[in-house]
């Protein structure tokens, strides 16, 4: 089968974002990368690209003349990677969508819900594949959790709990860090902090694996951190539209945890666990059962979790390939094949609308919301 | 060292509590069990009592025999524990009190945040021993971990995440199992399910190692099974005295979740993580620092994690021995020596006052509300 | 029920093993102390004991005076723990099973094969019970995992993998140290270091739960601190009786193991793996299923698992009270009840010979020895 | 960069090792999949090769073919992998170092420690690269034990402890299974089955990590399912040639172990501990201090353990990115620059010389013997 070939905007020389998309887009051999506008400077960008193996006429210096390059040729890239500045998502995506591109985003997709929903419209209408990069979404074990779901597995679900937080930006010391002080500055990070930077990706795996959004719901934000003005730690209560319970809790100031993302999902009949530091396990419970440990690899699992997994039970896969595993699902979708545990612009729109009802029920004393973009209302 | 006298008022025959408070008292060689009302059928009481090796006449028939009975006797018992059905620990705690015992009271203290109000009075009027049941608190590694943020060793505390949730009552078919049912019934169990039942361990132990009070609260409860009327699952944010952030999450349908009662906290120049499933490690991560396993038994600890273990490091000790360490705390107390980790009637009323606002808070969708006992304000 | 009479031998104060004992002998309320010879300096011993609450009359000088002093008593002791150091256990075991008395033995039970077999013989002829304190052969979940192996829940057990490797002896420094020297200088400790001291108890459990007996062995020991004479890291490879493989590694150096006591337990159709760190959970994966983690007080454990916990499931219950398990099958026994899970003199004297073949294996370059005592060959 | 050209021989349809080089040499954009001879079928081999995007003129019908194709050609390989059955490695492996190719061979990279011996010879004389692919060495917080190792932080190293125990063959049914049946025939396996197998990986661990080599062995082994000619569990004694103390177990029946690849090292003033099933985290012990999580990722590691991990902390990755990590050097060392972390044909031989002695010494009763290949006494 022939490469399908790839581009890529954003993810200069220095970032660890374009080489996570360049591992995931040619690790398993579906992806030829042949065109790139990587920087924000022209002349490094092109450079850069050359580098990289993209012949000079597709190394180009912005991405309105890679649009322009591209969308005429006949070997045009089927596929182009948006890793550029959060603010520039949604200009960029609509644009490539408009012109008949199949696009992966970077979360989060857009600044506002006007912008997400915009991009709902334009996928819908351009008929093309149009995701957003909630690669935790990706793991084998994690798309075995939502199968498990979906067959009834569990029961219907009554309870969510899904966390991530971290400990990376609790020195009080950095507040002059620019790695970490954008991230709290309401100028440069938008409405929220830690809450859309971590905590959009509990919220939507919450959502992938019960199958479900989020309907309304209440926060609690806290600047630990006096000099912040966004929060950094924020309990984010829910309810889903079947009725499910959540919990979410994220924070960047809890000292010793590296990368607390973890899913628990309790339904009728059992209950699934997740980490996404051992993320080749998932942990079981059948009520009046006895707690197992189920294993990427072993036998029975659900397609998804067999389909995307690489090497034998107990040989470890970890984020690059869950990024792969996206770009797997883009090269079927590409090529007509439903995949529908890619996350779309229906996810991306979602998370918008989620940020910003949390940052209106957090200075509302926690207020209940309607959390739903307008048009899924 | 003559043993202390000590006596019972329920822990009947079949009860779990009974014999956990009789290896408390006993396993240290420090009381002597002497005296009981062990059921609330007199006969069974004083037979069981006797098959214990309580003298016939020390084996009471109810409380108010137990207590005319020892009021006078020159041999009284030093201690009384009371360990009777929750709605008659207030009446039976102060009359003990206001007849100059001490007492160990099971949690919780009383129903009611006035009844809690009339024992810290009544206790500090009686200028005896009040103590209440935390247990949790009373293990080496929690009192290290207290020793620690009062030492100041992990910075001021920015915040503080509290679980207790478990799965054990996760079967929607145990509607009708009198074990179950009654902790979701508001006729038998009060105002509150699983937060008055396992919740309010979670916040005393989250005040007591930050050694500050939960200031104000906002509460979100569920009844995930449809039949039941009292909340199953809980989550309460909370602020402490000194502007700490609080996280709290109880449920009893967390089904894998044995017992999952964890709490960590995070300071300034710190964090700290205990898991009462493994309780005799210590989790400490320095700011900047790699993650540490702190372990009972070794060296340097805090005076008051060496005095409660018994037995080399990494030689496990449980919980039973962590209500022993109770013991331990008052046999000395009631000696004279001071020992301000014992969780005392203050503790008592502020966790009532905790569980009504609790309930205000999530009945009003969520609002803020001080959750300080009137007269704490 | 009235309480058993007990009595004590060594333990004296500051020693870890008196308060052991005697938390172990009183915690469930079985037994009374009421005699003891706790201190090779007879005035300190007797004065220890009174200040425990023993007796004037019953707070003896020595154990020769103890035994003189109970053994015509009307009331006298029911049974007695010998705690003294290693080299005396043989004379006073021996000694007061002549007496008539039940007799509860620390570890080592003797110093040679031919003690070993002289205390199997004495016993017989008794009739009273004769056990050695394996303590962690009574945490309930190893009782859990015999159990299984007696049922066949794992089939034929073909390999068995038993490790006590710790690092509490690696500091090359401590040559000097008292506390730790003396294990490693054959005129103290005897012909073997680390393999007698806690190797013995990796081979009694591979043992105990295989309900087999070792057969033959090959060893292999080193001194990995220069000036030791004896050794402090051995492997010991060997065959039960049934045909069993068996491999065992102890350590004293394994710096970052703090009680790396941890057994493995392979059958037809099934494994088991349960760690000293971890003793409420014993991990079980059926041929060709999931790894499931079996839990102290869960439904459905064998009985000698149920009898033997005394707080609900996921409440831990650590090592004093495994030592406490051993009491309350030594009462069950004194009082007539089969209890065969308690240690006793056959697994004393074979714990010897097999210290005493192995020396001698590794002495001959790993050569395969018979490992029975003489007597059972 | 330019890409370097790689080709492969083996690995066809269907394999597990043919994604997984793959994967490995095209995840980092390193090199180039060129040629190949894919298949012992040639049309099958022909067929795939340019399904998988090889030109047809260099999609060869079998090895011969290939180094008759490549050797002349101006754009010939940079690298050719040996991924065929066992067996054949020598050859191939001799046959393009010969020509002047770069090679990595799977592992065993021969049968005898006489073939062993030439590859050596031959690599010296080609001035080649010439790796075996022990994948597992090239794990970022394997590298960083080896120059912690090297760097002193422990110490001079007192004893290894090296395990490599799974469950997979543990059913005896499967006798007739033709995937696990020729493991445990001599005539397909040749002279050992698990220590063959799985054995020298955990070898080759202990000899990476401490950077010393096994002087010397004695070995027990054996087969617990009756139907096996060869072991299925070992155990493996030996000495290095500084000193150092190993122990090294291997098991196929080790129902619930998924992958029991674990190392200890212990140094006079440290230990290190490493899971393959957690190949994120190095667990660190300080002589007298406490254990410590070491993560990928943190700041201050050794430069190795750096230059392989490509994602922030706490963001996993595993096993195919460990063969990427062989493939980022030898993309290093053909350009000149020194990678000695990659495992050579001394390794590769080392390997075979323990297979061969650990035989004879299982045969001989354990008895020890040099494990060194001739050439290196």
């Amino acid at each position: 089968m022939a490469k399908l070939k790839w581009g890529m905007i954003g993810g200069g020389e220095g970032s660890q974002i374009g080489p996570a998309h360049r591992l995931g887009a040619q690790a398993d051999g579906l992806f030829e990368f042949v065109a790139g506008a990587l920087d924000h400077r022209p002349d490094a960008g092109r450079a850069y690209a050359q580098r990289l193996g993209v012949a000079a006429d597709r190394a180009y210096g912005d991405w309105q003349e890679m649009l322009a390059g591209e969308k005429d040729r006949d070997d045009r890239i089927d596929l182009v990677t948006v890793a550029t500045p959060n603010a520039t998502h949604f200009e960029i995506t609509k644009a490539f969508l408009e012109a008949g591109f199949n696009v992966l985003c970077e979360k989060p997709m857009t600044m506002t819900v006007e912008e997400g929903e915009e991009i709902v419209r334009v996928a819908g209408k351009s008929g093309k594949v149009m995701a957003v990069n909630y690669a935790y979404s990706a793991y084998p074990m994690v798309r075995q959790a939502r199968a498990m779901v979906r067959a009834g597995e569990i029961g219907k679900v009554r309870l969510v709990v899904s966390n991530f937080s971290h400990g990376h930006h609790a020195d009080a010391g950095d507040a002059d860090n620019p790695r970490v002080r954008w991230r709290y500055d309401p100028v440069m990070a938008g409405v929220s902090g830690q809450f859309a930077d971590c905590g959009i990706h509990a919220m939507h795996m919450a959502s992938f694996i019960c199958d479900d959004e989020v309907a309304s719901l209440s926060a609690d934000f806290a600047s630990t951190i006096a000099s912040r003005t966004l929060e950094d730690d924020a309990m984010v209560n829910f309810r889903m539209s079947g009725g499910t319970v959540g919990r979410l809790w994220t924070s960047s100031v809890a000292i010793g945890r590296q990368h607390g993302f973890e899913i628990q999902i309790f339904g009728e009949t059992g209950g699934l666990k997740w980490h996404a530091e051992q993320p080749n396990q998932l942990i079981y419970t059948p009520l009046g059962g006895r707690t197992q440990i189920m294993e990427k690899g072993e036998g029975g699992l659900h397609e998804d979790a067999q389909r995307l997994s690489r090497v034998a039970i107990a040989h470890p896969e970890g984020f690059p390939l869950a990024v792969a595993n996206i770009y797997c699902d883009l090269a079927d979708a590409i090529r007509g094949e439903t995949r529908d545990g890619l996350p779309g612009a229906a996810a991306g729109v979602r998370s918008m609308a989620a940020v910003h009802t949390a940052v209106a029920s957090a200075k509302d004393g926690g207020a209940w919301v309607d959390a739903r973009p307008p048009m899924f209302r």
